[in-house]
């Protein structure tokens, strides 16, 4: 690995090609069958950045009941490019000031919030006040409040929101939810789990608290969180954190890394950690009675291992985690059935990362409801 | 591994045999070689529990620089066991009681206290004062002032004083503790560590507070600890900890499991971890900037497992532990030098397992100095 900062992207999708040594999108290419739905659900991705340019609307190329309708952005020359790469009408081109309209616009079912953290509560609201459905990338919003404003205003108006929980619609993540929910290594004991990485760009909003509400907890630990509420599948009702900062230049108002603690109401205890300082965590190791298991590369777009004490081995293929959590959400919707990463579950994290920050400002443990 | 609680000691033994498919003192018994010197420093091992039985005696058979002269127990039937078994001559038995009078023994150059941990000072001091250097079980006391008295005893008497951290003198310890001195990874970030069993007998010492002075940190977690220091090379500032019981007609007053986290002053964080609820955790890793490293069966008595990511593979021959810790301590004081695992190492632990526990139990993370 390299010994400098490299950008968030790189970063993920290096993991992916090294750690399992095959392409990201591998096995992709191929998947759009003559078993494809006659309608596919319109998406909106609002915010086209790097996440909507590099992974969304690539991979809303290959859904099954999801098709790239719509965007919304504030910069005129990405509206211009996007037209032309993804032939979008101009009817179905909107900027955050003309995003109600699309209550007029049927082509749109789900709108997809793409923007920084601070922003998703606003572009939530908007998209659920003019109808539409709602995808919000995690975290869910930069406090619980907002989440639940979120969470009301979707039920007001009658429509799903689920979060970007891709990791939750994963092989290798799923397996060792049922590895934990079957006890085939016995009775959960112990979590440990962690994510992070070296950002780059000194100037980028993540690193900006007003706009990302935290640093690479918010970011990046989640998934050491996700991980580890879902495999002891339980939640906290204990927390307590601990923050670095080695470099306040450029972490001017967020943490440079931070370790937490949970502790779950079946007596299980867990170990997790976050960066924005290096890149070499990005696991997880469950400790059961009998045995352990957890993931290599666990958190990248691609190259997840199955680490089992047992050294038993298990593959799966190649999954675009973003479509299938968009074709997951289309269809809930199809189906009228909820999703698995609704707006609560969001907000679950939420209120735990809060306490986390709280707890390191305090050095307190908080105890959660 | 299995679903029952198992002896401390066939847990540490078995981790060792099935870890690396070898046996536990293979390449031990030819070591008897003819560079040993003419003169061995005599050993007194105080406490003929399982410890001396399985470990030290025979690592006495081994060593280059030490030989069993004496022991001291309060259980005859022991003694006569013993008496025959390493013909040990009448005078060179003693009980708790008549241990002082070592002091008119010149057989006996070196007291090994392997007796629980709340007795280590009073015998630590009753050697000292009979003109004897000592090596100490770990954990070293179970207080920090108990600790204290023993240097200051041992200062008095001008005899040395040694912990027995064995794994300091373990080679694959040696070798991580090198990788991160020398940045072969580059800059050492956060580490996690790990040990503990599934403890057996509900009445032995170790379950009594008053005896062991806490639970499985105080006995195993302090590998995790020391391994943590030792590869940082950082004394912690700031530590918090978190324990659970889930079984308190077992665990009556001490904890079953229990997570500390640790701050270093260079921005280094660990996440540690021990219990004797479960046998499964037994690894530490270290996150530096470009690669991770670490040992799997880490703390067994042989069996470790060198980790690093890039995929180096790296073998030592088999070493005793204990006899590489005593024939170093014997080495020491042959050549008056000062041993690397002085009582002020003991201390350091026991100040920072203290530590822990007041944060478990009042909740607040402890700031040391």
């Amino acid at each position: 690995m390299k010994d400098f900062p490299v950008s968030r992207r790189q970063f993920l999708k290096t993991a992916a090609l090294t750690t399992a040594g095959t392409t990201l999108f591998g096995g992709l290419v191929t998947r759009m069958k003559a078993d494809e739905p006659e309608r596919k659900l319109g998406f909106a991705l609002v915010g086209l950045g790097i996440l909507s340019t590099q992974q969304l609307a690539p991979a809303l190329q290959t859904t099954k009941y999801c098709r790239l309708a719509a965007i919304v952005t504030g910069t005129p020359a990405k509206a211009v490019k996007w037209k032309q790469q993804y032939d979008i009408p101009d009817k179905n081109i909107y900027n955050y000031d003309t995003m109600d309209r699309m209550i007029d616009n049927p082509d749109i079912d789900v709108v997809y919030v793409v923007t920084p953290n601070a922003l998703h509560a606003e572009h939530t609201i908007k998209a659920a006040r003019a109808g539409k459905h709602v995808l919000c990338e995690k975290p869910m919003e930069v406090s619980t409040a907002k989440c639940q404003s979120m969470i009301d205003e979707c039920k007001k108006a009658g429509k799903q929101l689920a979060i970007g929980y891709r990791c939750q619609f994963e092989p290798y993540h799923l397996e060792c939810i049922r590895l934990a929910r079957e006890k085939v290594f016995g009775d959960l004991r112990y979590m440990e789990a962690g994510f992070g990485f070296a950002i780059g760009n000194p100037n980028q909003w993540r690193l900006n608290r007003a706009l990302s509400g935290g640093g690479p907890l918010m970011d990046v630990g989640i998934y050491a969180l996700q991980a580890t509420r879902l495999v002891i599948g339980e939640e906290p009702v204990l927390v307590s954190a601990t923050a670095t900062n080695t470099d306040p230049a450029k972490f001017k108002d967020i943490e440079e890394s931070l370790v937490w603690s949970m502790k779950f109401p079946g007596g299980a205890l867990a170990n997790c950690s976050t960066t924005y300082k290096f890149g070499t965590m990005n696991q997880f190791t469950a400790f059961a009675q009998n045995g352990t298991f957890g993931l290599k590369g666990a958190f990248g777009y691609g190259g997840q291992q199955l680490i089992r004490s047992d050294g038993q081995e298990m593959n799966f293929p190649p999954v675009d985690h973003f479509a299938a959590e968009m074709d997951n959400f289309a269809r809930c919707i199809l189906d009228n059935k909820p999703t698995k990463v609704p707006g609560e579950e969001g907000l679950r994290d939420i209120r735990i990362m809060m306490a986390a920050y709280e707890s390191a400002r305090t050095g307190k443990a908080v105890t959660l409801a």
